[in-house]
């Protein structure tokens, strides 16, 4: 598996930057960023994965998420993917909305044609770009972490719930945590994976709890000035499921704080530290 | 003078806030943004202007600068203005090259024509705006302090060598030295205020020193992989002329680091709090 190294900057001591490379789950090409900080000659350092919400590429948080001085401090590798395939043979919402399609992936293998073919962001999130992180970069894999931001959110609670032995930590700000119950969700997962809404329990968190799956704990804020707080996100069902399942969860209600950057970057330094406490136990 | 308020987004505990008004110096509409820490009612807080490089708007810094958390600590209102006019009316460069007309105006007041009557921002930065920043926020207009990246480096040292009593506190990222000397200088310069190079001395910070301008200590850093150092920054020609002229330079070669707000957003905590160091007093 090769990688193309699109662009390098130094930052708060380590290394930000942008790769390429061809991904054989998606069939296009695919951009990440990763940033390094700085660490021993011949260290392996913890990854915290970064999933972004609706519209977002791996720019928006490597550009306003404020993460590298926390992840310089702390030692941590931060890994952010795209949100979907790429390119002029990628299929995107007819209708061109935002919520579907390009920049819309919702983490997903999908099943229905014609997004069966390059809309394969789960596999992509969770198998092939990790091998690629291995590869080419100082990581400990056994060390790893991961959160997201609303759409990027839902994904990470997800990933965690269904892989709860391979990341140490999982956070999200604003997320969908209950896809199936929501209209972006309901959009998402009935176009990618079919009308059979069984097959939409694995990927909705509040779902998954309910069928059993379990994390060690997980945190949650969100702002109470988010435009998209009661009719998409609806943290009090993650609270609910939580509660009767027993997974500990800290769920933060951040007075004034809307679903921008400016609100993920002011927690940013909670979260990494966070999971850092995790990762490096 | 009234603005108009583009958006407000709750950050780090203040509120970062994007404005429009309408310019009487730059006979345009201008967009300028403004994070207000937390604070007192009633409290009255020092004021920091930013002001940004080549191509920049007020956007970059505001959306790249990791700048409001170490405000938010240091109760600093932050202030960055657009680099130049904007709009229909207003003339660029004929070649629609980067370095000179909209989003280039380097903090002068054109003389030439076509370019009089737009461009004007040295008297916009330093004399309208703190009016408007003095009637719309809670601004402590006796402590004000600037700093900015490149050409608006450049403009920090100027106007500072120039209000030596108005500004506490003055530093750069990369910035353009002795722009009568450098590429983008003789570019700007000739175009905004013509041949007579004898006009261009109270826009360039090293001739400011040479004829006689005194600052009580300036902070200035640069990356040495930043691709413009030798060409257009020339920091060692602000070295000698403070050596020459006994003004106190702390003077730092970032090794490794670039031009770019990855650079920037690194250091930005240092300037920061040495700005706050010599608001407070």
């Amino acid at each position: 598996m090769t990688i193309e190294t699109a662009s390098l900057n130094k930052s708060h001591g380590g290394v930000q930057g942008v790769y390429k490379h061809n991904s054989r789950e998606t069939s296009t090409g695919m951009t990440f960023s990763v940033y390094v900080p700085p660490h021993q000659d011949g260290a392996k350092l913890p990854v915290v994965w970064y999933l972004s919400g609706l519209t977002c590429t791996h720019a928006n948080v490597t550009e306003k998420g404020e993460f590298r001085r926390a992840c310089s401090v702390l030692g941590l590798i931060f890994v952010a993917p795209d949100t979907s395939p790429r390119g002029e043979a990628v299929p995107g919402d007819p209708a061109n909305a935002y919520d579907f399609g390009l920049g819309a992936g919702f983490y997903v293998d999908a099943t229905e044609a014609p997004f069966a073919r390059h809309y394969r962001m789960w596999s992509y999130v969770t198998a092939e770009l990790p091998g690629v992180i291995a590869e080419h970069f100082p990581a400990d894999m056994s060390r790893q972490s991961i959160l997201g931001h609303s759409m990027g959110g839902h994904g990470a609670l997800t990933a965690a719930l269904r892989h709860p032995d391979r990341y140490r930590a999982a956070s999200a700000f604003s997320p969908i945590v209950a896809p199936s119950k929501v209209p972006w969700g309901i959009k998402a997962l009935g176009g990618y994976l079919g009308p059979d809404t069984q097959a939409w329990r694995k990927h909705d968190a509040v779902a998954l709890i309910e069928d059993g799956a379990r994390f060690s704990d997980l945190l949650v804020d969100y702002g109470d000035a988010d435009p998209f707080l009661t009719e998409q996100l609806r943290p009090g069902l993650l609270q609910d499921a939580c509660e009767k399942a027993n997974v500990p969860l800290t769920l933060r209600r951040q007075p004034g704080y809307d679903h921008s950057y400016y609100f993920i970057s002011t927690f940013m330094d909670d979260h990494l530290r966070w999971h850092a406490a995790r990762l490096k136990t």
